[in-house]
């Protein structure tokens, strides 16, 4: 399928910035560009940027969950992990978590394989119940709001619309949400909460500021019920040695004394199987025994032999972040692949703009105004699927038609390679077409 | 801690029915039953019958689950099971549950271990969203009601409680709910759904009669909103090869065209692991459609390891079928052993009555209104646990004072006579003292 030499853009065409062109040199560009996309629609590609899943090598990083039971029984400190019981999860879980996340160990609550279905539950339980004993449920207080900061994560969005909240959108900057702008909207009481990805933001990639970690301890909302959900999905996925440190978040709000003004989520879907990792959330005090009251009646435990296997296969947190350095080295390439393309056919002809990421899943990618929805059409003419324009936005729509999320995960790198010359042909067609019609 | 060999109650003591003893006979048995109480007391016993838990050696049948991944690769007709995706389950597991419990396998949901939290969903998803689409959310509906047949599983109870819905007491039958009080009840448009386990109910063991099931199909609730939650926990579980046959309630709904008017749960918790089963929900197209929409936000996907895994181990229905008679025959001495002692201890002195189930978990235990909390306050100071007296209706009280629900499966045979043992002589004494009062 995949052409044994990757084409190259740049051959016979114009390298100036597309922007300084006149109407004629367009016209010439756009011709070659044409000529271009032909060559690569001849090629019948299916090629996937679209999803934030792991590749096979980096699940097969943790075949060895498998088969832990090989070397091990089923018992967690005397407690028979086949049966019944154990609400919270296993202490080593609990453990193991708070050492990676910083998070005090009786505050956390361990799921099923899922932290999206953490995050939907709160929501769930706030909206039925109230955020807190004796709170009004958020679901009885008319028109509520939340807060999304976009580009960010459609399925977060997703959470706060299906539960008939009204969307508002907060500017993403390169130190995080724009802090003015969150201190300023939830002087309204019906402002209950903010999404966040605070380290390698999906899909920016940047991670929060220490300044506005602190600002958001210091938060001082109109709604008591305000909350703030805190997903730490890429905490641990560094690409580089040097890396992002995000401030720990509970730790200031201790501080503050405000530890209830935020839940905690994180879960190692990649870590080791994006379909069967281990989920947790945690809180304040107040806040957990309040959900795990509610939780209680919702199930007698999770899965305690995922648990146990995850505890067998990695036995400290030392050990993940030894696993999590191997995922590195297979994403890396990856990214920089991507990065080098993008830089090499778009950088010198002033087309978009691009994070470069020093971990988590993404690269966003911000085309000329205008120009996404037909860029990522013309992809998909050619058999190169992204993330639909829009998703990261409230209600699907990007306000400048302009962002596209890149996914460098699954593809092999050379598929990945051909993916992005494709995209950057598409872009730059996409970007003539607008000049010459303004 | 066990004594070498059993104490036997009767020994030294009176044979007869209690209720035709006199005064001076009351008094020297309620004596002798004393003595014998100190007796048991010194042995400071710790027995447990309160727990519907699968003993140790029922857990170690499956253990060649945990190493199925020795022998198999980790996908599934070309899905690789350790990545995101497939919201509703491995096409295998929907297939075994669908040829399992007869019912349709594209409406089948295959969730994570817990049959109870796809119950406290459903409720909640209800709550929030209404039972279909357009639907007044039960939580917007007012004062709201839920039948609860008693006996029955308190943790039913407790969802439906949890939501603040009032839960209204049905009667049990040997054949089911009564059905004259259901048919009545649902003409009232505040009454939206009833609690059924259907198969060895939980705790009297009996199965629905087939009449009984047709005149649920056939139910014509005022609520257009009512929903039959059907919790088929102990459909696999017989004890014995002539064991009960409950009608398909799916089947007969086609009939009636109600297919949406039910939900049905199942698990292989007490077939595999209780802590890491699988769970499953199904319901007609609609109403599947509709809850799938909504928890298509809620997660990706649940663990398809364990599914897989699951789909390793047992290969086919027939496979099932066969496991759940190695785990019969673990049970059945349990279960005889109980009966034995309550025959031989309780029966010709009049003292209560009980049920002999077929399968499931549980026997339930009638004895002379007025005396189960004096009983389980005895026992329990003997050190033997039972599950709390009107754990098996709604708000926790059982109006007549009587029942109490025995758990045979978790203890050693051994410990379960001596339990049994105790039992009697603790009913025997509250039985005496209760005559002595009147």
């Amino acid at each position: 399928m995949l052409p044994k030499t990757p084409l190259r853009n740049t051959k016979g065409m114009i390298g100036m910035n597309y922007f300084e062109l006149n109407k004629e040199q367009l016209l010439k560009e756009q011709e070659a560009l044409l000529e271009k996309y032909e060559e690569y629609r001849s090629l019948k590609l299916a090629l996937n940027m679209a999803r934030g899943k792991p590749a096979p090598d980096q699940l097969t990083l943790s075949q060895g969950l498998l088969t832990t039971f090989n070397d091990h029984d089923c018992f967690y400190k005397g407690e028979d992990c086949r049966n019944y019981g154990n609400l919270r999860g296993l202490s080593g879980m609990t453990e193991l978590f708070a050492e990676l996340f910083g998070l005090p160990e009786k505050q956390i609550y361990i799921g099923a394989a899922s932290s999206l279905n953490l995050m939907f539950d709160t929501f769930a339980r706030n909206m039925i119940f109230g955020a807190y004993k004796g709170a009004t449920p958020w679901g009885q207080q008319g028109k509520i709001k939340f807060l999304c900061p976009c580009p960010g994560y459609d399925r977060h969005f997703s959470i706060a619309q299906t539960f008939g909240l009204e969307l508002i959108p907060v500017d993403m900057t390169p130190t995080g949400p724009d802090m003015d702008q969150v201190e300023e909207l939830i002087k309204d009481p019906a402002v209950k909460g903010i999404w966040c990805v605070p380290k390698y933001s999906n899909p920016t990639g940047i991670t929060f500021s220490d300044e506005t970690v602190r600002r958001f301890a210091a938060l001082t909302p109109a709604a008591d019920d305000f909350r703030i959900f805190w997903d730490e999905a890429y905490e641990l996925h560094d690409l580089y040695e040097e890396h992002d440190e995000l401030l720990n978040l509970y730790s200031e709000l201790e501080k503050t004394g405000k530890t209830n003004m935020a839940y905690f989520f994180a879960s190692f879907s990649k870590v080791t199987f994006a379909g069967a990792g281990i989920a947790m959330m945690a809180s304040g005090k107040e806040n957990m025994d309040y959900a795990l009251g509610i939780i209680s009646m919702q199930t007698i435990g999770n899965d305690k032999i995922n648990q146990l296997s995850h505890l067998h296969f990695f036995g400290s947190a030392e050990a993940v972040h030894e696993h999590m350095k191997k995922h590195a080295k297979i994403l890396r390439p990856k990214f920089e692949k991507v990065l080098e393309i993008f830089d090499r056919e778009l950088a010198e002809r002033g087309i978009g703009s691009w994070t470069s990421p020093k971990g988590g899943y993404f690269i966003s990618l911000d085309l000329p105004e205008g120009t996404a929805t037909r860029t990522y059409q013309l992809a998909k003419n050619l058999g190169v699927t992204l993330t639909p324009v829009g998703a990261t936005f409230p209600y699907g729509k990007d306000p400048h038609d302009r962002n596209l999320r890149i996914a460098p995960s699954f593809p092999s790198i050379e598929e990945l390679e051909l993916a992005a010359e494709c995209l950057t042909v598409c872009a730059r067609i996409a970007t003539a077409e607008k000049l010459l019609e303004g």
